[in-house]
């Protein structure tokens, strides 16, 4: 563990690393995650990398905020306005089936005719006519696209797990065919909007999340190293699955002092 | 055409062959269906194969009744009282995310500390909280199974198609990897409940759907002969896909009389 490969900075996913979510509140911190974030922002450099897809940048930061957690909002990277400008450097005309927290992001989009389907609603916005919508739009298609916010399986609440939008982007693909292209982690394209925000390559940047398929292994994948914490949606059963952390802690406070105390290095 | 092997039997799929489907009504008969239903319950043998999920056999004959198409109650069969006799047969404690309709065929099986999902839900009973705790159940069981009321990817209203129970069941077994036994169309097991209600070996029976991959394949894949109807879900793209239907006809009324016309032969 002494000596290492150095870390000049640090991409941090938000929910089960900084908070737990609550339906319908704004859930709650986890311990010392607000002091491993003020740490991080004095001796390192550091951005958040979420795949959260309900609420605005705007949103996301003053949420944390209540909860004692000083993230500021230009240092928080989520799907929709990713998504937004792949619309419109690619001329899409997307059929939104999202919150309407994010649906700012898409104003001057031309929606009429729409050409995709943009997915990244789940709970109280997700209805049986909804998504059915987004089917027909698919299904009409010669060659349907849907673009979905992060492929999880699952999101954690503090009530429990929660089936997430890779489910229905998988429900979508049967009925339709259609291609899958997600803006999220685990994909490349989104890991890079992390890297860019750092202006770092890879091999300098640790991740760290609880999702160690799409935040672990997908950093990985793009040459990063992958820290697993164990809050959030972590399970024990992690430890089988296919995919060995760069370091195992119980927390993002734990995770942090072990690589500081390292000298920043991993 | 002429000669052909003798048809003895029919088993006739409901939705989009005898009528089409109208959100929240009785829906609409299909051109001569009706004639076409009282000559094979006057000329041969008939029993009516659906993978109708949401009424009880009794509600599914009574709305065809109304629409004037004499189907008796007795020759129904529909997935649902053949998964309550599944999970009776296997000692299943299903967690039952099923219409109230059909909720009648699983009395007195025990339902408490659930062993299994059983699925045949879509439409106005759906919403994210249903299939989420059909959700939490399997990921939380060590062999996660769910049972599945058909597995097809779209049913046909006349007001469109509207994504079906399979994609659902796709999307549990993306974030579950829970087995998926479905009990409906395109099954064996499924088949075999028709062909035992007619008492006849597979190649004396037709099956005539508009569904060609579950109707009209499945039913080739047991050794029946599947007929194509061009009325319900049917679409002009099914002539590229990869099953051959024995017979193609614009309705129920033509393929029956061309078979009878022919000495009921095919």
């Amino acid at each position: 563990m002494s000596n290492g490969r150095a870390v000049n900075g640090f991409l941090l996913d938000i929910t089960g690393v900084l908070y737990n979510s609550i339906y319908k509140s704004d859930g709650v911190a986890i311990a010392k995650s607000a002091e491993a974030v003020d740490f991080l922002y004095q001796h390192s450099k550091v951005k958040f990398l979420s795949n959260a897809k309900g609420n605005s940048n705007r949103n996301v930061a003053r949420r944390l905020q209540r909860l004692g957690i000083n993230v500021r909002e230009e240092d928080v990277i989520t799907p929709a306005p990713v998504v937004a400008q792949y619309c419109r450097e690619n001329k899409l005309r997307p059929h939104l089936f999202v919150r309407d927290d994010v649906l700012e992001y898409f104003d001057g989009i031309d929606t009429s005719s729409p050409n995709c389907v943009v997915m990244g609603e789940v709970e109280e916005g997700f209805s049986f006519d909804r998504i059915n919508r987004a089917f027909r739009i698919l299904i009409d298609m010669p060659k349907p696209l849907l673009i979905t916010m992060g492929n999880g399986k699952f999101f954690q609440r503090v009530d429990g797990p929660c089936i997430d939008v890779g489910a229905f982007a998988a429900a979508l693909k049967f009925s339709t065919n259609c291609e899958v292209l997600n803006i999220g982690k685990p994909s490349r394209f989104y890991f890079e909007q992390g890297m860019n925000a750092l202006g770092m390559k890879p091999e300098e940047i640790v991740m760290v999340g609880d999702d160690l398929m799409s935040d672990v292994g997908g950093a990985q994948a793009c040459g990063m190293r992958g820290i697993q914490v164990r809050t959030g949606k972590w399970r024990p059963d992690f430890e089988k699955m296919p995919v060995t952390p760069d370091l195992t802690a119980d927390c993002l406070y734990d995770a942090v002092k072990l690589i500081a105390d390292n000298g920043f290095r991993l």
